[in-house]
């Protein structure tokens, strides 16, 4: 079988992160990435050994390339001409207009987060809905919140049948490489309420009732959820088998922080470095064994999310499904964090 | 009817506000404040004509103002024995050794929130129990955050009849005044779940079911509360006459943040500086009237406390309740805060 | 003699506290504030019984109060006309345009740091140059950092007579009510070097030679400038000398920094809320007396800058000095001082 | 040549860090790390398959790994007979009872900067003193800081001759891995003027005069040095040059920080982590080129110094120097840089 063909618009934060993923596949290759003009971001392009392509299709931005020391291959439209799936990877509320290029262009296409589900009609994370994805034309990644949400509540509705959710999200109010936004000494909660980050989960798993507050805090390393979840009578389950459950869990990290003196995000950031993927990320969801607790039907949990990673390998399994290269979920994921971990780990 | 003379027991960030609070009312006064030995604390006492007293009755203690510019009036025993009530503002933890000293003066006393219930067997909120507490020995000051609760739910509840509580607390890491502590950028949730904050509401309110979460993060300013309740069926409340309740309800703010351009707990407590109290206090809860919302019988809002004020007001009314002045607690917060008012107020 | 007519134009985070502090004198009054529309902050205004008038003259402007519980009493050109100086508080880069309004209505003005020299051709510290403005008809008080350095550098450079001064600011990157600006973890250099701050000392006091770094911090309270002067030979100070000089300086407080344990700016504004002024603020610069150190001929010191207060009584001398009320400073500040702690502490 | 043999003493912050990049030179291999007691960071070991030793040599303490997954492979005394050289990389104030332990075992041996000079009465930069460490016995790879000023004032020496700085430090209050310090919103001079920070370069460098002033602020990521160099009359250089000098220096970044959009640490710190080295480090100095500027024969200029790695590379060189691997300086830091660079980078 040839390698899927993979295009990434959009080299920031998140298209850096899954060019370099896509590559340590060995059933797809990044064919190119694109950046609107010559900049410091390029470098790691060349340094990859990534094609360039320009954002645009527009002659002059493409000539912008010229008197700089990296080369351009060509426009959007010339990327997508060797491609096979398009990663979407720009910054937000660029879908209506790009997925009409993709769609001329007989490319299938992956949003993420920041788009809206009504964008593509579909979204996609790997333990919930992966099938449901499979051979599809167009959809989208969810974001990091909705993506940490579905990795433990998943398992948890599959055994349970039904669950009902209330999730306070203590959001990082900044990234690690922005200096312009604050609060610096605020506690900032988003007044529309319930808040839009825990209905997303339905978009991937519908049977699940939930809801949300969110507040943001003056940190850039990880967004923390302060979760709640209503279990069903005769649900059968005890603290120790939700632990032991989530253990089995893909990427999801159960740690004792007492134990561990991993006490907070900045301990669970310091292990990731630890742990030697590039840009000390933690592709892995992070729950609290000692912060889990089953009282009757309520149980109550902690986990952390790495913002700017987590999603990173539900793109390489959405391309799976996508290109129907592989139909079963959990055989993408194992694929896809051995190449990960194999090829970032030292 | 003679002044009640009160002693405060540790003259810190709580007790230099309590002072000046009953140094503000009509119907009683301070007869002293203790210090552990002469500090800079002392010079605000001095300013206030507050007389000093040495924490301890130890000789070698008392004797270690001499040489410096403050005079000491005696040990905690010679204050006890001019003194009504005591209102103890030491720093936590040694509630069962000063009771002793209180009850063997004959004193009435007053603890504050970082005690535990079990100590006096009794705790104190103006607006849930002060009928409770009328002409009783000995009594609790619940925490900032427990005030806080019962500000906004005793209300609700006396409209509702039951109630079930969830709340995920966003908590200051550090006072302002304070240093030392971190974390600098990071998100500590408190493992031990559920958390101590929300039960101890039942201390003053024990029909109100309530458990909470909390995390600790890099701000100084405030706490913050995101709250889910759980009405009755039958409960004959909308999202406007939850706000208006509020609104009439004793020692809480309503106000609309996108308005108002006071969408973080920065903002709130500019707001305060603006009013004019000493310290910039707040002893009102903040309550943001746009982040207020029931759908069906569950209602979601958010609230913001200012830790190291919030219960200034309540000892006062405290104070009233054991020296059985006024026994009617509306009668006495109204008191108390023109009081606080027209003396702090510019 | 009757008292001077002062308008303030623009009653934001200084308008406000210079009105206050006008307030607060015998020799002169607020004939009204103004603001842009009707707003949150004219409910400060109508506490302080202040008239509120329309920053701007177009009368549709001005109708925009007439729905709204404040009363407008009219535009600038109505404020104008009854005040014999106006303060202007409007938010930076507007001098040139208001200057001419100023000019038009015959009212001396007096601008902010905000603005440049050059608007003015003069500019204005009480201790540095009081004198060379007196009847002067438009000046500008300097910024809070010019301030600053002037109070401890001034009776520095009148002893020696002469002075070459590095200082690097370490600036607090947001004010405590603004939530927007970060950075919430970094260091952000200003590099244009040397920075504009230090030589703008030498628009009251030429002839201090004086360059400066500056570099923005994630905290909300203070500035920390880091100092290092050389005096010329012969200078015939000693550290000591050199803390007495300053601690008989008007708005310099000189404390140890160890033995009171005001280690850090949270420490210097939690006694700056002990001593009760309104917003908490610290009108005088603080210099720790353990980090001055005379090596020779260089100096080494730190001072602390409360960015939001330390020019406000400098704007009430100004005006002394502009309406030729007192032509001494130092005279004028001891009564603007005494007006405002009279005022002000409790 | 066989390779030299490398004990490392203590394996957290820093000792993970130096056995990662032993491990990744040719000329010289880790024997065994130590660990006080099992825990989380001897799994790090264990996947680079580092031979653990236990930090003391009491049997119990090694007998506390039998229960545990890792295996102990003796006490410190056993890893001592097998090595050339051991590196110290315990948490501070211990090097004199250490330093007898390895001389006892005839082991040469490399303190880090938590050491004082005294110790060793000898000193280590690279580019400063390499060849009077050549052969020594016992040596102290200086702080983070002193290793980022001699970088950038070692080559500024070495052209001018004579050597006058200034240096005001900005420092990170934390390590990002540590929730437990602040302050959260402050800034914190250290009251001993001058620092003892500048005047260390000195125990490399003795001809450099220097001296610095240092503050620590809420950040936890990078230190930022303000300096001022003044330079002989007749040093021939210009800003241009300057920078050209320390272009070719090594481990030195200079780039422009606005043309970059690197104007914070917080860029620099995300530039680091697109470099892909292991937790996101960043081993050079990070000049920023349009911060720098000479006025005369005044120097201004800023430089970022990554706390947790600076000194890595250093260690390498150091071993080369007290082992008699490479007497060449550049020859060595190229060496070491290369293997660092191909080991990591993808």
């Amino acid at each position: 079988m040839s390698t899927v063909r993979v295009a990434i618009n959009g080299y920031g934060t998140i298209g850096k992160r899954v060019a370099d993923a896509v590559d340590a596949q060995d059933d797809m290759e990044v064919v190119g990435v694109t950046k609107t003009g010559p900049s410091f971001g390029c470098e790691m392009a060349v340094r990859k050994n990534f094609d360039i392509y320009c954002t645009s299709d527009d002659p002059d931005m493409i000539a912008s390339f010229e008197s700089s020391p990296f080369k351009c291959k060509g426009g959007l439209k010339d990327l997508l001409s060797i491609s096979d799936v398009v990663i979407d990877c720009s910054p937000g509320k660029m879908g209506a207009e790009n997925l009409g290029k993709y769609q001329d262009a007989g490319v299938k296409s992956i949003f993420q987060g920041g788009e809206k589900h009504s964008l593509t009609g579909l979204s996609y994370t790997s333990c919930a809905n992966h099938s449901e994805n499979y051979g599809a034309e167009t959809t989208r990644v969810v974001s990091c919140n909705t993506t940490g949400l579905s990795r433990t509540l998943v398992p948890l509705y599959e055994h349970c049948g039904s669950l009902k959710v209330e999730c306070t999200m203590i959001r990082r109010a900044a990234d690690p490489g922005d200096s312009k936004k604050g609060p610096i000494n605020a506690i900032k909660p988003v007044l529309k309420v319930p808040s839009h980050h825990g209905p997303d989960v339905m978009t991937v798993k519908p049977e699940i009732e939930i809801n949300s507050l969110a507040v943001a805090v003056p940190t850039t390393i990880m967004h923390v959820h302060a979760i709640i979840a209503d279990l069903p009578e005769g649900h059968g389950l005890s603290t120790e088998s939700v632990i032991e459950m989530w253990k089995s869990s893909p990427r999801v990290i159960v740690m004792n922080g007492e134990g561990n003196r991993i006490t907070t995000t900045a301990e669970v950031m310091e292990m990731a470095r630890d742990i030697g993927r590039k840009w000390g990320d933690l592709h892995e969801i992070f729950v609290w064994e000692d912060g889990v607790r089953l009282m009757g039907n309520r149980l109550y949990y902690f986990q952390a999310i790495h913002q700017e990673s987590d999603v990173i390998p539900e793109n390489i399994d959405c391309v799976r499904a996508l290109m129907e290269i592989e139909k079963n979920w959990q055989k993408s994921v194992k694929k896809t964090d051995d190449a990960i971990s194999s090829y970032y780990n030292i």
